[in-house]
C-alpha cells in the first residue's frame, strides 16, 4: 500500500510541475528570426522569455481557459496573433504607427518600448482598470502640480548656500530620472536616431528619453500611461513574482510608504516569511487557505480570490483603488481617497492642488464620499472575512479609522507650530511667497506629516502595530519631531525677543 | 545499481515527508458540527487547522512518543479529549465558568478567546514556565509603573502646544490598544452581548474591549496572562513558523530591540537566511548540525535542542530568562535580569520602579546575583560549545559583557548632561516633579539609552558587531547623540548667561 | 508516456541532487583521529564539514576537473594532501612554522587559525587576488590612517565631558574589537599559552589576541592577511552561501555602505527574493539565464560567469577591484579606485591620506586614470548585457556617473557650510589642530557625505532607485542635513554677533 501511495505521491507532483503548461506552443517565424541573433547578442532576456508562460501557450489555447482562470480578457484576438506563443514579435511590432520610437530592423517595425496599450491587445480589461489607477498617473501628479514640483525640487535640487539660505536649483534630468521619477515613471521621447555598433555590424536605432526606466506612471511613446513591467518583470511576466512583496518593495519600502516595512513584520507578513516556500504562487483564481495561508500585498488589493469552496471572494482590479476607502498617504493629512486618478484637478480652501488645507479641512468636492468609503471597505473586507469573524475585523477597522483621525490630529499639532513660525517671520513660508520646504526647520515639519504619521498609519492599516506603530519611525519619533519644532520655535522667539539680530554673512 | 539508489531516494523522501503524521485522527462530533458552518463562513480558518499537527493526531497519541519527542507534558488527560483529534470543541468550549466571555452558541458553551490554562491542559509545563517569563508580565509591567506609563504617554499620548510647550494628553484606548499595547497585550474585558448578523441569521455574541489582540502578556478572560498564539500562530499552531527568526521580529524589530536586524545581519543569521530553505525545523528535539546549522532566535532562547549524537544539549524552556544572565535593554543602564517577572515591585536607590538609578548605581536586592548569573551563562553557552570551541565562546562572552559595562558608562556620560540640564532649569526634570520624557532634549537623552546603547548590546550578544554596532544606530549615533546633547546644553548655557529671556508668545 | 516522462522527470531530479558529489572520499587519518574526539565536543564543526564538499572530494579528483569547471587553481598540491578529503588535518596542520600559534595537540603541530597562505595550498590564484583586494587592506587601511584613527575614535571611544566639550578618550581593546574591527579584521597575536580544562582532561593551547574574529583584512599568526571564512563561512565553505548575498549583507548594511538595502530593494534584489529558490547557486562556471535570472552581489563583483551558450562573460576575480571603476564610498567624495589596494599611501593637496581634498579635488596620482576606469567599466558591463542592450547599460552607466558627479557637488555644498563654520570658529577644525569629528556639529557634516552621499551612490549604482535615492537615508536627507548645517551656522553667527558669549559652567 505504502508503495501505491509513492507512486500517487509522485503523480501528483509530476502533475502539479510547472513543465505542465503546454510547453508545445509554436514559435511565429518572425520571433524565430529575432531570435536566431537576441539568443546569441542578449542570451539571458531569451532565456527569460523561454521560461515564460508567454512561452508556452498561444492566445487562443488562453482563451479556451472556462471560469475565472481565463487570464486574456479580450473578447477577441486579430488572427495573426492567435496561435503562436507571444513572443518578440507578437509584442514589439504592434501598433507600430503609434509608436514614435518604431524603426525597420531587419524589414521588421520594431518598437523598443512596449506599452499598456500593446499589452491590452489580450489583456484589455486589465489595461483599462490601470490607467483608472492612481499609479497610472504617477508622472502628471507629480509633475504637473507646483506644490509637490517645490518639494520635488528641495530634495533632489542641486543645493548652494546664497545669502545665508539654501537654495535647490532645478536638478539635471538625469538625477530626476533616477530618483522621483524612477519609481513616478518618466516621460519618454523619441529625439531622433543613432548608429551603433552590434555583433552583426553597424545598425541604426531610435534615440530615447527618459530610457530605461519602469516606473508605474511612465509615459509612454504612444501616449499611454504606465508600464506593466513595473511588476510583471520582463520577459518572464512572472505571477508569481507579481504576488510576491518584493515586487511592491521596489517602490514602497522608504518611510513616506513604508508599506513593504511594515507587512514583513505583521503577522501577515510573519506567515507569508516563515511559510511561503510551501505556497501556489501560479494558480488563477487563488485560493485562500490552500494556495496561500496569508494575504501578499497583491492578495488584498489586487488579486482575483476565492475561498476553499471556490466560490469568488475578491474580484481581480488593476485600479487599486477600488478597494481603498482611505488615502493614507498623508499630504499633508490622510484623506478619503481621490475621486479622480488625476489628483492636480484637486483644490483644497486655499486653492492650492493639495487633498486638505494646512488645517486638515477636507477637499471634499474632489473626494469621494462616505457611501462609497463605505462601499469600498466592504469589498476589502470580504477577503479579511475567511479568516477572521466579523467583530475582529470591525474591530480591526475602528482602531484603523480612529488612527487615521489621531494622526490627523498630531499633524494639526505639528502644523500650528509651523503656521505660528511662519508668522513670527523665523522661517519664510508659502503665504510670503517662499517654498515651504526648502529651510530645515520646514523639513522637520515635513517629516512629521510625510514619515512618521504615514507610517504609524500603515502599521494600523495591517494591523502591524508594534515597533513600526511606536519605536520605528512611529509615534515615539512623530512625537520627539513635534517636540523639536516646539522647541525650535521657542528659542528662535527668545532670541527674537532680545531684537539684536544680525545677519551672518 | 542507480535505479535501487533511485528507489530508496525516493522512499525516505516519502519517509520524510509530513504526511506521515497520523492523519487518520477522529475528528469529535461537536467539532464536525462547529466545521459544517465554520468551513462555509471562515474557510480560512478551518483549512489552517486541517493543516495543523492539531488535527491529525489525537492526544492519546501523542502521549505514546517516548523520550525527548514528547510534546504532551500534562501528566494526565480529561478522558473526554483523548481520542479525538485537538479541534474547535476541544479548545474553545475548556473551562466554561472561568471565562468571561463564555456564551451560548448553538448548544455549545463556547469562547472566544482560547487562554494559556487551557492551552495548559495538554501543554502544563509550557503554561507554567511561561507564567513565570517577563513576556507573561508585559502588560502589567508597562501599564502599572508610573515611570513606564509616563514614557508611554509621551510616546502615544495626545500633543498639544500648551503655554509654549508640548503636552502630550492621555492616548484614548484604541489608540492604546495599537500601539504598546500591540506587543504587550492588551487586558480582555467582557462588557455585554450583543447581537449580528451573520450568514446564518441573527446571534448573540459576547463583546470584548481589548479585542483583537495577540500580545504577549495579554490579560485574558480567565484572568490568565499571555497569548500562545503570539508565537504560535493560530490556527496551524505551527512549530516551524515559531522556530523561525520571523516570529520573535514582530516585536523585536525597532531600535529599541532590534533583535531580528542585528540577528539577520550576524554570521548566524547569514547561514539562515542562505540556508534554511533546507532545514527541517520541525523535529522534536531539534539536531544541532543536523536540522539546522546555525541557531534562530529559538535554538538560543526556547527550543530542546540534542546534538548528533542524540545527546541533551539544552532542555526547552518557556521561560526565556532560565538562559539570560543580563537584561541587556536598558532601563536605563543595562543590569542583572530581575529575580522576580513583576517588575513593578523593584525600586531603586530614588524610590523609583527601575532597575537602575540615574548614576547606574544596580537596584541590587532585586536583580539575580553572580551565581545566578553564572548559572544561566553557562546554561546558555551549552548551545555554542557545538560549534565553537571554549576559548571562542569564554572570549565572545568578556567582549560582551565588556560591551555592557562601557555602554553603561556611555550612558552615564550622557545622563550626566540631562542631569545638568534639569540642574539648571533648561528642562524641567522628574526632581522637579515634570515628566523626563516630555521635552525636545529629553528624546534625544531617551535616544542615547532607548535606542543606540540597546542595538550596541544587541550586536554584541550576538556577535553580529558590523554595522549595527557601528553605523546603523550603533556607536556613531550614541556618539553624536551625546555631542548634540551637550552641544544643545552649551548654547542654553550661553543664551542663559545673557540673562534676558523672554517666554515666547 | 506520461510513466516515462516521469521516470525521466525523477532520474533528472536524482542527478543533479547535490548527493552526487563523489561521496566517497577517503578521510586521512589523522582528520580520522581528531574526528574522533571533536564530533564529541563539537559534533556542529564536524556535521558542517561532513556535508561539504570539502570532505566528499579530494583534490586530485578535483584537479581532474576540465575547463572552467576547475577550483583548484594550484598548479600543483603535495602529494601528501592529494588523495585524502580536505579534512581537519589537511588544514590545520598546514605550515606549522609559520603561524605563531601552531602547538603540540595530541602529537600534531595544529595551529587555530587557518590563514589565506594555507587555503592557498590549492587555491592559489584566489588567495593572490584577494590579497591585491582592498578589503585583504581593511585592518592596516583603517588603522594606519590617521584622519580614519580620528574618525574611528570618535565613534567607539568613550565619551566624557571636559571644559564644556566632549571628548573621546580611546576604546579598549574589546570595544575595537567588536565594532570597526569587527568587519575590518583584527590583528592577531599569540600572546602566550593556557592551560584549559576540556571534556578529555587538561589540556594546553595558545592564547591568541583580537581572536575570534572572520574580518575581511584581519592580520594572521602567519603574517597573511584576511579571512577566507569571511565569506566562504567554516566549516562547509559553501559556494552557495559565497553567492548569496546575506554573507555580503554582514558588513554592507549601514548607512555608510548600504548595498544589501539597495540591492534588495532593485528590480534584481525584487527577482532575487522572489525566484532564487528554484535557482542553482552550486554550478561553476554560473551561468546567467539558467542557473540565475538576476545577479546577485557576487554575479556582478566576483563569480565567473558564462551565457547560456557556455561562453565565457566574466572571469572569476577576487580583487574585486578589477570590475570597479569608482569608488562611491566617499571620503570625503567619491572617486576613481585607488591604484594600490594599500590606501595609507594616499596623498591629498592638503598632504592627508585621503583620496579627495575637501575642495573635492582629487589625489589623482594615487588613483586609477581614465583609460583604467574605461577598461573595468568595460568588464562590469560584460555582464549587463546578457540581459540588457547596449543602450540600456550605456543610459544606465550616464546617469550613475551624473549622480557621482552630482552628489560630489552637494557635498561641496556641505563643506563649504562646514569650512566657514570651522574658520569662523564655532567648531574647531583640522586646521586648529582639533579632531574634525568631535562636535555634534562636525557629526551633521559627516553624515551628508558618510551616509546620505553614499546611499546615493549606492542606490545609482544599482539602478535602485526610488526610496533608498530620495526618502530613504537618500536626497531627502542629504539635503534637509545640509539645510541643517546652514541653520546651525546660521545660529552661531547671530549669537556671535551679539558678542555677549560666556563659556558654560
Amino acid at each position: 500500500m505504502k508503495k501505491i501511495s509513492l507512486i500517487l505521491f509522485l503523480i501528483l507532483n509530476f502533475l502539479t510541475a510547472p513543465a505542465a503548461v503546454g510547453v508545445e506552443a509554436p514559435i511565429s517565424e518572425a520571433t524565430q528570426e529575432c531570435l536566431e541573433c537576441h539568443a546569441m547578442t542578449h542570451p539571458g532576456i531569451a532565456e527569460a522569455w523561454r521560461t515564460s508562460r508567454h512561452s508556452m501557450i498561444t492566445p487562443k489555447q488562453a482563451m479556451t481557459v472556462k471560469g475565472l482562470g481565463l487570464k486574456v480578457s479580450a473578447k477577441s484576438i486579430p488572427e495573426d496573433l492567435q496561435n503562436t506563443s507571444v513572443g518578440c514579435r507578437e509584442c514589439h511590432t504592434l501598433r507600430p504607427k503609434e509608436h514614435a520610437d518604431t524603426f525597420d530592423h531587419n524589414g521588421y517595425d520594431i518598437h523598443v518600448v512596449v506599452s499598456p496599450e500593446d499589452c491590452a491587445t489580450c489583456h484589455t480589461q486589465e489595461m483599462e482598470q490601470y490607467s483608472r489607477n492612481l499609479m497610472a498617473h504617477a508622472y502628471g501628479n507629480l509633475v504637473n502640480n507646483p506644490v509637490y514640483q517645490d518639494l520635488k525640487q528641495t530634495i533632489e535640487g542641486e543645493p548652494k548656500r546664497k545669502n545665508g539660505k539654501i537654495v535647490f536649483n532645478p536638478a539635471d534630468t538625469a538625477t530626476q530620472e533616477e530618483s522621483c521619477l524612477y519609481c513616478h515613471g518618466t516621460k519618454l521621447e523619441k529625439t531622433g536616431f543613432e548608429t551603433r555598433d552590434t555583433a552583426l555590424g553597424e545598425m541604426e536605432f531610435p534615440k530615447i528619453k527618459g530610457w530605461p526606466n519602469q516606473g508605474v506612471g511612465r509615459i509612454n511613446l504612444d501616449g499611454s500611461r504606465g508600464a506593466c513591467s513595473s511588476c510583471h518583470t520582463r520577459h518572464t511576466f512572472s505571477i508569481e513574482m507579481a504576488r510576491k512583496p518584493y515586487t511592491c518593495k521596489e517602490c514602497h519600502i522608504g518611510p513616506d510608504v513604508p508599506a513593504f516595512k511594515v507587512y514583513e513584520t505583521s503577522k501577515h507578513g510573519n506567515i507569508f516569511s516563515a511559510m511561503n516556500k510551501e505556497w501556489d504562487f501560479k494558480p488563477v483564481p487563488w485560493t485562500i487557505g490552500k494556495d496561500f495561508t496569508a494575504p501578499t500585498c497583491a492578495a488584498c488589493h489586487i488579486s482575483l480570490l476565492v475561498n476553499t469552496n471556490q466560490e469568488l471572494v475578491l474580484e481581480r482590479t488593476h485600479q487599486v483603488s477600488n478597494r481603498l476607502s482611505w488615502r493614507i498617504f498623508g499630504l499633508i493629512y490622510a484623506h478619503p481617497h481621490p475621486k479622480d486618478p488625476d489628483t492636480t484637478l484637486i483644490r483644497n480652501k486655499d486653492g492650492l492642488p493639495l487633498p486638505t488645507g494646512f488645517n486638515g479641512e477636507m477637499a471634499s468636492n474632489y473626494l469621494i464620499d462616505d457611501n462609497e468609503r463605505k462601499a469600498r471597505t466592504q469589498i476589502m473586507q470580504a477577503g479579511c472575512l475567511n479568516c477572521h469573524d466579523s467583530s475582529w475585523v470591525r474591530d480591526h477597522w475602528l482602531r484603523y479609522e480612529n488612527t487615521i483621525s489621531k494622526s490627523n490630529e498630531a499633524i494639526m499639532a505639528s502644523t500650528d507650530i509651523m503656521l505660528k513660525i511662519w508668522k513670527a517671520g523665523y522661517a519664510c513660508g508659502i503665504d510670503s511667497g517662499c517654498s515651504p520646504f526648502d529651510e530645515a526647520i520646514e523639513k522637520n515639519w515635513a517629516n512629521s506629516w510625510l514619515f512618521y504619521a504615514n507610517t504609524i498609519r500603515f502599521t494600523s492599516a495591517m494591523a502591524g502595530g508594534g515597533d513600526y506603530g511606536v519605536f520605528a519611525d512611529g509615534r515615539y519619533q512623530l512625537s520627539e519631531q513635534i517636540q523639536q519644532l516646539s522647541d525650535w520655535y521657542d528659542l528662535r522667539s527668545r532670541m527674537r525677543s532680545q531684537e539684536d539680530f544680525e545677519k551672518p554673512r
